[in-house]
């Protein structure tokens, strides 16, 4: 195998990937860190087929291995039973050292851009579970590695809208203690696209006062009681049908926020809460939060990456990081 | 036209049809209310195409106006803004004499199964709406028409299972006070068939056990916080993955029976609740109750065609009937 320095980018250390259900974004950083490349694909886990992640794999970063053999370091669902390998879950409370010492590995043939086949081992960071007193379950995978992303926001609990909306507990020095998923997103897709709710629908122009009345519903009653109205609403004129998609958002996003208020409130708690996401839905959460008279903090942006770095450097993948890691680092609880 | 005992049943008095979204079910009466024959077809409102209503209409009951014409009546999505005609909702409370003054009419020219083409009329039962305090409002079709086809049945509180399923206040002369809607069995559907948690699941073998477990965990916790919670114990092994079908439907009828009891239980109501609907879901409704302590009743069979007969019988279509009809019949409020 050629070695490393005759790579498209001579500096190249790691290439660190987020491969969830819908998508796969890879990029490639150099030994402190720093960002050489970036790209995405839509070759989610999901799409992949009978399980021959190496072709979409070699797609996205076959040109950086074109010069030898680097690192990767991947989170999310590459992890999971539909992954690459199942890489098992690690228990909580967790923090980042938990999560070095259970990652998962696994060695591929890639062809590369070159033609050649090239051996690459790739590092999987596991996800986490969390059990309640009455024995429910609830796992993360992908999530435990932005939230390492954000350390450095403050706070103790932590929102992370999506499909799978998550509401975290995080300890002081930096450990996942508990959450809960809300199946948020997926719930609003399949309502307004699948759903007789959808029929009274039109193309959606975003109302602000459509979501808002949807969380003040949602704040006043339960969701039970209220998802018939979105198709009512429509009828009976008491929302243009335009605003329809908006109110249903407003009832989901208005029921999640009073349900995960109630089950993360403890005493000593009253403080802004930290959404970690995209613009677009931090947005809406804030709005939302405000009717029930929460203070949030939003935290824009993508924090994945950083966190799949902390965990290289934590791993002895990279020797040093621009990225200051969080409290637990190298310590175990 | 050619006098009516031409036809195939000599004595044939009056069509009824049962016209939702999914299915056309009609049935051919005497003057007395005796049924002579009764047919069925996936028809239903949402599967018309262009509008051609009289088509699918003339396939089921062509041969029974081959002699002549027939009074029709209808109940159903058929007189919502997706039917035949737009029949206006009625407003609660509202009992038979209400919906009989409020029936739509519209006149259809239908090929018969002798080559000719027939005017007939069809009256259609309208609709009921209901409003709560904060403004919200709630609408049924098809159902009313069942309530009163159960008028015999006693009860003030019945709930009717179903793709949306209604829970009803009955006042002491027959009238319906309100009503609230769940979209559970759609929510059902959507879920086990297109959702992430449909991923974990195998064929459902029917699992008492997990169904009650389900129905208990709707009880102790917000269906919000419990619905992730269905992948999650099927990946964790808590519940085995041909059982988690019958979980997810406990989740879902206990969510709905939590929130249908709390909106109706007022004082004076701990009565057994009247549940109306097929055998298939009115078990699995008294299963849930039981977990409530909540008792109920369970009139099975299918009271829609009973309903038509009192309104025909309340509108003059039929000159008398067998069916005795509600105690507010024929009664202004």
């Amino acid at each position: 195998m050629k070695p490393r320095h005759e790579s498209g980018h001579a500096d190249a250390a790691l290439i660190a990937i987020d491969w969830g259900s819908s998508n796969l974004r890879a990029a490639l950083f150099d030994v402190r860190g720093n960002l050489l490349d970036r790209r995405e694909s839509a070759d989610g886990v999901f799409a992949v087929k009978s399980g021959d992640f190496a072709s979409p794999l070699a797609r996205i970063c076959g040109t950086w291995l074109s010069g030898g053999t680097l690192p990767m370091l991947a989170c999310g669902m590459i992890g999971s039973r539909q992954g690459i390998v199942e890489v098992p879950y690690v228990a909580c409370p967790a923090n980042l050292h938990d999560l070095t010492q259970a990652l998962g590995h696994v060695r591929l043939q890639l062809p590369t851009a070159d033609g050649a086949e090239g051996l690459v081992d790739m590092a999987i960071v596991p996800g986490l579970q969390t059990t309640s007193a009455d024995g429910r379950g609830d796992v993360m995978r992908g999530e435990e590695t932005q939230l390492l992303g954000a350390h450095t926001a403050p706070g103790q609990r932590f929102v992370m809208p999506g499909t799978h909306s998550k509401w975290v507990l995080r300890g002081p020095d930096g450990r996942v203690e508990s959450f809960q998923t809300y199946m948020t997103g997926e719930l609003f897709d399949l309502l307004r696209s699948q759903s007789s709710l959808s029929r009274v629908m039109t193309a959606p122009q975003w109302s602000p006062e459509a979501f808002r009345q949807g969380v003040e519903d949602a704040k006043e009653n339960d969701l039970e009681n209220l998802l018939f109205g979105v198709r009512t609403a429509g009828l009976m004129g008491r929302i243009a049908p335009e605003a329809l998609t908006d109110y249903l958002s407003g009832l989901l996003i208005g029921s999640e926020i009073k349900a995960g208020l109630k089950r993360f409130n403890p005493t000593g708690l009253d403080e802004p809460i930290t959404l970690l996401g995209t613009a677009l839905l931090t947005e809406r959460y804030a709005m939302a939060a405000a009717v029930f008279g929460q203070r949030v903090r939003a935290l824009p942006g993508d924090a994945v990456f950083d966190g799949l770095l902390c965990i290289a450097q934590s791993a002895g993948l990279l020797a040093s990081a621009r990225v200051a890691c969080s409290p637990g680092q190298g310590e175990s609880r």
